[in-house]
């Protein structure tokens, strides 16, 4: 197992948790949580499936809606535990970016090899990472946080940015892939900790 | 006529009014009802479609379409009778039943026939029984009912287990369709009368 | 340069500030901004182009992402400026009348290339036209000022059907586009004027 395959898995279980504990939260029956976790886990590339024109491959394989069900269980399990405040914040939030750089790495991956403009790389790719979140908060009839607070798309932006200027100066697509996933990352985890904001205007 | 297309035929009508009804309540205009009444009873067929890269039927036919839009003016003339209140319940939950197993068992015939795996052909019979719900719950700004109360898409998700089930003992597709109707039918109205309701965690 | 491009250019501008201007008053950020914006001027025509199969146009070219991009830039400008207060409200209604007109009618055009019925060619103009503002609301958690207010998607309607019978009657695919545009912004101008609205059930 490759670190890329550690990554996706780490993604899966954490946005599967994040989703699943707004759920319990809000007062979501089990079908409810599932379907806030399992969303949050799979809805982002699920989305990037439909505008490129695939048949979602979480629907085609039943290993990452296995995971993402996982992710469920190990949250109503842990909210019992922790009635969903964890002491320490990077518990999740860290798990939580390692998912960001690895799905955003795959939308990044998947539109290039589509017929789409340099806008759709960035696009799709973001989408990718931030499109279960969306999801779930749509559901919740809430404002996505990721429209509001935070410094979260923007590092899948950059990322994607780092990942088409790569291929642009002649470097392999892996390697592309690889600085993609480092710069999301590592951007990430300065956004978390020097709690950066992008500015508003009302 | 058979008995399928007669299923079918009440699923979209009572869907229609279903949604009519909501659209009425929150006060929005005769083109709002429309929407949220033809939008609950094809929203779930054109979401699965969707994902199964189909152009949606409710696009290329004009049977179906046709059906949600008499149940939208059903509806406004329900409303003016009873104002929304019917003295006896089952009056909309059992056509509404009936609604829900039929397009559960289109959504499993469907997703059988595309390249999707177990877990796909659950997802897409239960998004086909009740995407349209949760798209107009959406549209009106609401946490979708379907997740937060009632014992309703677990009839979907039980239905296709029984139907997929079925296939893979060696019965025939069409078989394993009316098997899938009646398990959905049969525990939505067990779920009606004795009120089911699934776990929560909070 | 047509006046068909000159339409379109207009349109994804006004709706960019329309959708920037919401965002902003909501207290969203400079990406949720982006989003709103964008949404607003491209969600409609992504959201046809997913339903008709194909890689939305969006994402394949430049150019309309580009005109949307300053739109926002536009609209936070503005936003400085006249604090989202324009004295003179046809300032914004009649830039915005004209990007319905333009984009129902490209909505009509796409739907009467592909393989979709009479009704099939209503929705999808329709939702060419109005469908970036409902994405734009929903992502808000608002129910889309669409379905309950003014007289807006019944233009695209109305525009559509006059496409429809056009051609019925065998006027040329061009000459029925100008048609369908100018109805749209007829009636729509109208609309504005005399302040029409649908009828409530309530």
């Amino acid at each position: 197992m490759d670190i890329w395959t550690v990554m996706n898995i780490i993604g899966l279980l954490s946005f599967a948790v994040v989703g699943s504990f707004k759920a319990i939260r809000e007062g979501l029956d089990l079908f409810g949580i599932t379907v806030l976790g399992t969303m949050t886990a799979l809805g982002g590339g699920i989305t990037r499936d439909l505008l490129v024109n695939n048949i979602p491959n979480a629907l085609k394989t039943t290993t990452d809606i296995t995971f993402a069900l996982f992710g469920v269980v190990l949250a109503i399990v842990l909210y019992q535990i922790f009635k969903g405040e964890f002491k320490n914040k990077y518990f999740i939030l860290i798990p939580d970016a390692i998912g960001l750089a690895a799905f955003t790495t795959t939308g990044a991956l998947i539109a290039y090899s589509s017929d789409v403009s340099f806008f759709g790389i960035i696009i799709l790719a973001t989408l990718t990472g931030i499109g279960g979140g969306i999801i779930s908060d749509i559901l919740l009839g809430k404002i996505p946080t990721v429209l509001k607070d935070d410094f979260y798309a923007s590092c899948s932006i950059i990322g994607a940015i780092a990942f088409y200027l790569s291929i642009q100066i002649g470097i392999n697509v892996g390697s592309s892939a690889f600085i993609c996933s480092v710069v999301v990352l590592t951007i990430r985890i300065f956004a978390i900790i020097y709690e950066w904001k992008l500015p508003r205007f009302n």
